[in-house]
């Protein structure tokens, strides 16, 4: 498992950074195609949960930000520990590019709403993201191997804040960017009603207490 | 063109879709390299800016959110006018998902991210996201037409805000995210050291006055 993943996030790099003539990219889609056609012969629904995937532990393989399975994800690569802290390292790349030759402010807060839900997720405090602060302080360049940390501030009722931080891994005294983030852990019973569509019971999003 | 960009948003849409057997997997991994490797034949490098790009009004065709030619984009389709207001129309799918049914958290910022950036660029107020506050009101459903709208704020000699907000086309009375965004335009000095690895003259990210 991974493989596709591995090979169709080749492809998309490959994609947009090509300089073939209009005619090769015309039999690229062409093929493209065919290869959606197979993979289509058998495909969950828009709702699903993918059989890999625990929606009691919340880690998903076909995560857009880290999902080995995913042609989206950077991917990051991500850890965590029970004490309410995570870390994340990735090498942006073409795909992921805001202003030439830098990565986009979007996916910075993506990678940064990543780790401070998985900071928080680690101590047992699953929540959706209600607030999420993003401060860029210095341009992310692509190629570059980025490192980020986050830990779980706060906690009252449902509610619990997080902090993160990016730096370059050669220049970890320089911050790049840093976030603030709020979660709130939904309640049993809105959790039923949200996530209704999946028709499976979701925790990973939801007050334990 | 483009023609590529939609067989390959397609063929990302198939693979985190699909339960077709592990062998099934690997026979289309093999096919995904040896498409990737037809379209390195002809590449750029890291920094380089497309053919089709213009780098000085900022319009990008791998643009990971809106490009016609990028497979990672959902693809958002967004307009602005002069006045420094920009609107954007997207469904998201699968390959974004967060939380199960529900759009990742990073990417309703990064939707909210472009159509402030695309605000004030319109209105030739080119910057970098310096700051970026997102509140998450409601979960924001996959395969939902939604709609962004972004209006320019103040402006104070190179910094200018805006804010934005997300809704369904079908509950436009309901906000599901709003964000706010504060926005810096680089001197001339300071972009051409920032954009220094792309050997261009990048005018969509600078000063203007």
């Amino acid at each position: 498992m991974g493989e596709l993943g591995d090979a169709l996030r080749e492809l998309v790099d490959a994609a947009v950074r090509t300089e073939v003539p209009e005619a090769e990219l015309e039999a690229a889609a062409v093929l493209a195609r065919e290869l959606a056609a197979r993979l289509r012969a058998s495909a969950r629904g828009l709702h699903e949960i993918a059989r890999v995937d625990d929606p009691e532990t919340g880690e998903r393989w076909y995560s857009p930000v880290y999902g080995p399975g995913s042609p989206v994800a950077p991917p990051l690569v991500a850890s965590d520990t029970p004490d309410g802290r995570a870390t994340g390292r990735v090498t942006v790349g073409k795909p992921h590019e805001g202003p030439p030759g830098l990565v986009h402010g979007g996916v910075v807060a993506t990678l940064l709403d990543h780790v401070l839900a998985r900071a928080l997720r680690a101590a047992g405090r699953g929540g959706l993201t209600a607030t999420l602060t993003v401060r860029y302080r210095r341009p992310v360049h692509l190629g570059v191997p980025l490192l980020l940390t986050a830990e779980m501030g706060e906690t009252d009722g449902r509610r619990t804040t997080a902090h993160a931080r990016l730096v370059a891994e050669d220049s970890p005294e320089v911050v790049l960017a840093e976030a603030e983030g709020l979660f709130i852990a939904l309640r049993a019973e809105r959790a039923a009603d949200v996530f209704s569509a999946t028709g499976r019971t979701v925790g990973a999003w939801t007050s334990r207490s």
